[in-house]
């Protein structure tokens, strides 16, 4: 790692109640997870690089995220749950590869060493961690604003990877499980909207505790012809399939989205928020209408939800991958032929059958938009 | 990528006049360097995850390393040059490892998207990346407190690798290119020495554009047993050596440092400040007396040069290595058996053959020390 060149560098010479390796050994070490038998770490924490055997004939998957404090996630946010979402997100990068996980590195600064944040952090990282046999194989911490950089290994056999490029015309457009919940949860938690406890509480796990579609990922290998993850939102990151599917098919693509679909991706929280409120009639309803819930499915950031596209003829076989992964899918619309570049050549169908284009409003966060 | 949670998320629905993913196209994507022939990068950015190829029998060397401003690098640091650095140092990680570079992803925080600095950083990032044949495949930006986190890849045969746990008792310490030269600017540009005008210059260069020494790591491929790069000084670095090869060797491993081989590694920089200063007599000598030389070789950080171990037998195969790679090499001392754990085991023995403890002041930097 790069030695300091703080004004404070005098501390080298001070003695090291708990130094870096200390803290990499104290808190990331003991309870991290074997390397899963079958192998892909060589070697681990603590050289000057990880060693990583991938199989034979399988390409390595490699995804980098950062997640800053006041951006990505409140100052004061739950260790434990920062810890599982740095991940996720990671993990999430790979299920829409279709690929295994294998490992990941950690670079983490923080302004102290706080003991109480880092046994929590590390829980909550290395038990989702654990949960994928997916070993901390080596990283950097250091001083510094709060910040998160994980980068995630992951193996997928050659020409099945699913990438963003392979998406045609004709091709359904399919969604896991529901959108929408995290966006409701940031809004509250923003004040901006009042929601019943319950469904608070539901939201907000979504929102704080994604569970990366992994095994969804795995299943659908030679059976999707394209995927993304959605983080962004729906509306933000469609664009992306259908551009670089463009630039491989050499014409341009768009969607149509049912409408009624995306209503429906909505309903496990929208229906659980319903009945909540019926009972206690106090609380507001605007977060409920068919527009909102729209609006929710198009716009709704850290969903971590599958969008994938499979051809017509491959429809049972998505069902049963879905079904072998534990993980509902909706059919929510179709990849076209288009005469403009996405995300102008997106666009929304009623139950009555009237098109009408993606509203502008429905896009995707941008960190660098003025 | 995560989605933003910050109270400024509305700026999801402005427009985007630099976006974050025209950031990436206009600074990172035109001029990144072809991947190499012979490949290693079968997709590079614009998916969700990158996908690397290792050849055949080749495990990936994996290396993290997040720089923070403020304390690896002054706020005002020459951009070109911190993307030069921040490069650098993943590329000396994989040289310790004897690794040969494939590719590498950024995840990038900025306060704000200034095209100055942005166009200035990508160059000397990508400068750096095409000398070594190793692309930029993905990564990750978002606005924060200045950030840069680089994750490295290589590839290494198995069982080649060179550890940190490899060194074996009576094997001879070497030391590439010279030590202290890093320190000295740093300093100086703290204003806490004053170096004559060329000194200074010649000093600053290797600060802020270290040279990774990546041929001689490969070079040395079945010559030595155990290898790291000295980022945090001789002093503190050696004893992960010891560390962790008195662990694999199942005995306690000390060192004898040759205190007139260190004063000589310092002579690079220390000869041409002599004779700056002899030229320019009102400047003053402090830095160069032998203590201070000596000093400077085990204390300084930042100097980016490979420290390994060989048996005595190997010796005409390191120097044939040295030569092959155009990389001066000095051998500064040897492994031995100790009684204690580092670094309570390495020893400085003078020129009169006496023979002392390493000086507690001597140690390396600690970025989390009180």
């Amino acid at each position: 790692m790069p030695a300091a060149t703080s004004a404070a560098a005098p501390a080298a010479h001070a003695p090291r109640p708990c130094g870096e390796f200390d803290l990499i050994r104290r808190y990331f070490l003991p309870s991290a997870p074997p390397a899963p038998s079958g192998g892909g770490v060589e070697l681990g924490i603590g050289d000057d690089a990880a060693l990583l055997a991938p199989q034979p004939g399988m390409l390595l998957a490699v995804s980098s995220d950062m997640l800053v404090a006041g951006r990505h996630f409140f100052e004061d946010a739950d260790p434990a749950a920062l810890g599982h979402k740095a991940l996720a997100v990671n993990l999430s990068d790979l299920a829409a590869m279709g690929a295994q996980p294998l490992a990941f590195t950690l670079a983490l600064a923080l302004p102290q060493a706080d003991h109480a944040w880092l046994a929590a952090f590390s829980q909550g990282l290395l038990a989702l961690a654990g949960g994928h046999g997916c070993p901390l194989v080596g990283g950097d911490t250091t001083r510094g604003p709060l910040n998160v950089c994980i980068t995630i290994f992951g193996q997928t056999p050659r020409g099945q990877a699913l990438t963003r490029a392979g998406a045609r015309a004709g091709d359904d457009i399919w969604i896991s499980g529901s959108l929408g919940a995290a966006r409701l949860a940031l809004h509250a938690l923003q004040g901006r909207i009042t929601l019943p406890p319950a469904t608070l509480a539901a939201a907000r796990q979504r929102l704080e505790r994604p569970a990366p579609r992994v095994a969804l990922g795995l299943a659908l290998r030679g059976v999707a012809r394209s995927a993304i993850d959605l983080s962004d939102g729906l509306a933000g990151d469609l664009p992306h399939v259908l551009q670089a599917s463009s630039q491989a098919a050499g014409q341009p693509l768009g969607a149509e989205l049912d409408e009624q679909a995306l209503i429906g991706l909505t309903a496990p929280w929208a229906q659980e928020a319903q009945e909540e409120q019926e009972a206690q009639p106090a609380c507001g309803k605007s977060a409920l209408d068919a527009a909102a819930r729209l609006q929710a499915a198009l716009a709704g950031g850290d969903d971590y939800e599958l969008l994938f596209t499979a051809a017509p003829g491959a429809r049972q076989a998505v069902l049963a991958a879905a079904a072998a992964a534990q993980t509902p899918v909706t059919r929510a619309g179709r990849v076209t032929r288009a005469e403009a570049a996405a995300p102008a050549s997106i666009f929304l169908r009623a139950a009555s059958g009237a098109l009408r284009p993606l509203p502008a409003e429905a896009r995707g966060f941008d960190h660098f938009a003025a």
